[in-house]
């Protein structure tokens, strides 16, 4: 722990305490971006979104921090004090239906530890960084700002990459004045680790009546495209027999890839067909195209490359009938599985059982993270907060 | 026979000769509306469609008939000598990607019976009258021309039909100027008899080469909506067994419908599930709602209502488990299998035989016709032409 954590051993002795309604307040100020009824809606690059991303930036300089936003959107605040340095942070951007807090808390915790640790004099000298990564909810490329931070994003994937609206992602870089910006980049020298809070996506700490998930593991995560070319005929005047129909071929896919599933997956595993479209697309047409995704995810990467290559596999069988033929591709690979720093997670179990005893446990996360990418670069780590309403009381 | 042609029997020994120049100058003229390369868009009431229609008003007023169109876009050319009288037809519209003959053949044929008619003074006082019925292909309600003529649709259908891009029916009729015109009702005295030649959709003929076919019965149609509520969620933190995927629900009754249909449909039924959509079609998004269509079709109607009655039967056993709830709906049932007119199929296999010796063959037809409507209302029958590239130049 303390090879990881160097000079920020000594911070719970120091007992620095956050400012709950400063950090409320922030949280409300946020929300207010994009807000519809209860829920927010801030897709990556809307106006919304980009807003919300100059106002932490005025945030972050409150704190100290000497703060932009990149090529890519990013929003980086970086201390003035050398390091090493923590990284703090997660995701501003949102699901098309987003909840208010989701990443929003992680940057904002973020920013208030910053102000907060900047406000004591014990604290100033330490070195405190945090970003809102653009992206992280795939509108034109999944985890776009934390792998474009981390180095592992090519110019070329910004190049093709659209949003469901067949809008590209340079022309939308463009509409928001960030087309000529460099994009930030990690400097491997200066961090000891990354932290980043999120809402828990799922409801085991609710069922639990746990208020705080220290994070053990990040799922990995594949998305394979599914394309069947069957034959395109009339619905009244083609027999049976001598069909080849592109839809009942990828549902008799999908059956036998359950199957595999079930077996391969050990119960943790899941695996979601959430895209699906045929075409024509018309009542009295025999499709003579189908197409779907077919996303899994597994704790363990070994598990994630098996069930890909079994989709594999049965198509191959598929295809020796001879009748519509599948066609299968990798279309993310980026998410890989990883375990989460021991060190990191033990210094936050130990926080966590300081203030909230009995209130902690260590989970798994089911959802993609930013710190999965933060992950490959420097030791990192997570904390989740059950997605109930109301729990933001608790903060306060 | 002699009960349904009445005055028309004696036209064999007439035999009075088409002019077959002038039926490919008139279908290869029709072809230029809506050309598309080898193909013809013609989606019923839009520019090309209506332009075809009053091309063909022209040509019926030519053979002396009193043509018009009417407040639904049917195009009706009445003889100016009292009944009875036959009526012959088929419809000018097309599909989104429609074959240059499909029922222009039957519709160009039809006027040129009559011209030939009218221009032999032996044969001058038959009443010929000559449709073509509007929206056979479903564009905006499907046998929408010879529905309405046969006093087989409501004002309220029309109210709520639209294309799919959302197009009101009512606005492309006010559009093309016909929202203030009657329709054309069918008088129950005039006719003795509709005969419609088509295209035929699909491979029987071709494979039996035969040139002509006297189609024996028209099928049954049934199109259902299956709608899936289930329980939207995050495609990775959501538990298999916790899911209730409404895509996943949608492909599992779709397996047991198969299964079913596969028994009751005793070889020549068929069933489609030519459209579907998944709600809200995100990848990382369990899918809430699932919708499809699932048309089948059969040669008698009692096999088309017991298959539609397998569908509830089989909705009802699946909400049992209590997941996701199906939900089922008649779309349209509006086509129901009927058999053509035995005397009228006599006298086509005759003449068919008395001109090309062995060259005709009875057979069903698997599509939807306009003539199953008009059957409704008089004896009806229908000639199929192979559909074989080529095949035009037998007409000549």
């Amino acid at each position: 722990m303390r090879r990881q954590l160097g000079k920020f051993t000594g911070l719970c002795q120091l007992r620095p305490m956050i400012d709950g309604n400063r950090l409320l307040t922030n949280l409300h100020a946020l929300r207010e971006f994009g807000r519809q009824g209860d829920g927010v809606v801030r897709r990556c690059l809307d106006a919304a979104d980009m807003a919300a991303r100059h106002w932490l930036v005025e945030r972050m300089r409150d704190a100290g921090l000497d703060a932009g936003i990149d090529g890519v959107a990013n929003v980086l605040g970086v201390s003035p004090n050398p390091g090493p340095a923590l990284l703090l942070g997660s995701h501003s951007d949102t699901q098309p239906t987003g909840g208010w807090l989701d990443g929003a808390l992680g940057v904002v915790c973020g920013i208030e530890v910053a102000q907060t640790l900047h406000d004591h004099p014990a604290t100033r000298e330490l070195a405190i960084d945090v970003a809102s990564w653009a992206d992280e909810e795939s509108h034109y490329l999944g985890l776009m700002g934390s792998r474009s931070f981390c180095g592992l994003l090519d110019e070329a994937e910004i190049d093709i990459a659209r949003n469901d609206e067949d809008h590209p992602l340079r022309t939308a870089l463009a509409e928001q004045g960030l087309a000529k910006r460099p994009r930030f980049r990690l400097d491997s020298t200066r961090y000891t680790g990354y932290l980043e809070a999120h809402i828990e996506q799922g409801p085991w700490l609710e069922q639990a009546q746990r208020r705080i998930g220290v994070v053990t593991s990040i799922v990995g995560m594949r998305d394979l495209t599914i394309r069947v070319h069957g034959q395109q005929n009339h619905a009244g005047t083609t027999p049976m027999h001598l069909r080849q129909d592109a839809a009942q071929t990828l549902f008799a896919f999908n059956a036998q890839v359950n199957e595999a599933f079930a077996q391969l997956g050990g119960g943790d595993a899941v695996w979601t067909l959430g895209q699906l479209r045929v075409t024509p697309f018309a009542r009295s047409i025999v499709p003579g195209m189908a197409e779907a995704n077919l996303q899994f995810r597994a704790p363990e990467q070994a598990r994630v490359e098996a069930m890909q290559e079994r989709v594999f596999e049965l198509a191959s069988i598929f295809n020796r009938d001879g009748k519509a033929r599948l066609e299968v591709s990798v279309f993310d690979d980026t998410a890989n599985a990883v375990a989460m720093d021991e060190p990191l997670q033990q210094a936050l179990a130990a926080a966590a059982e300081a203030r909230a005893p009995g209130c902690c446990q260590y989970m798994p996360s089911g959802a993609a993270q930013d710190a999965q990418v933060l992950d490959m670069r420097m030791p990192s780590a997570m904390l989740f907060i059950p997605s109930i309403g109301g729990i933001i009381h608790d903060f306060a």
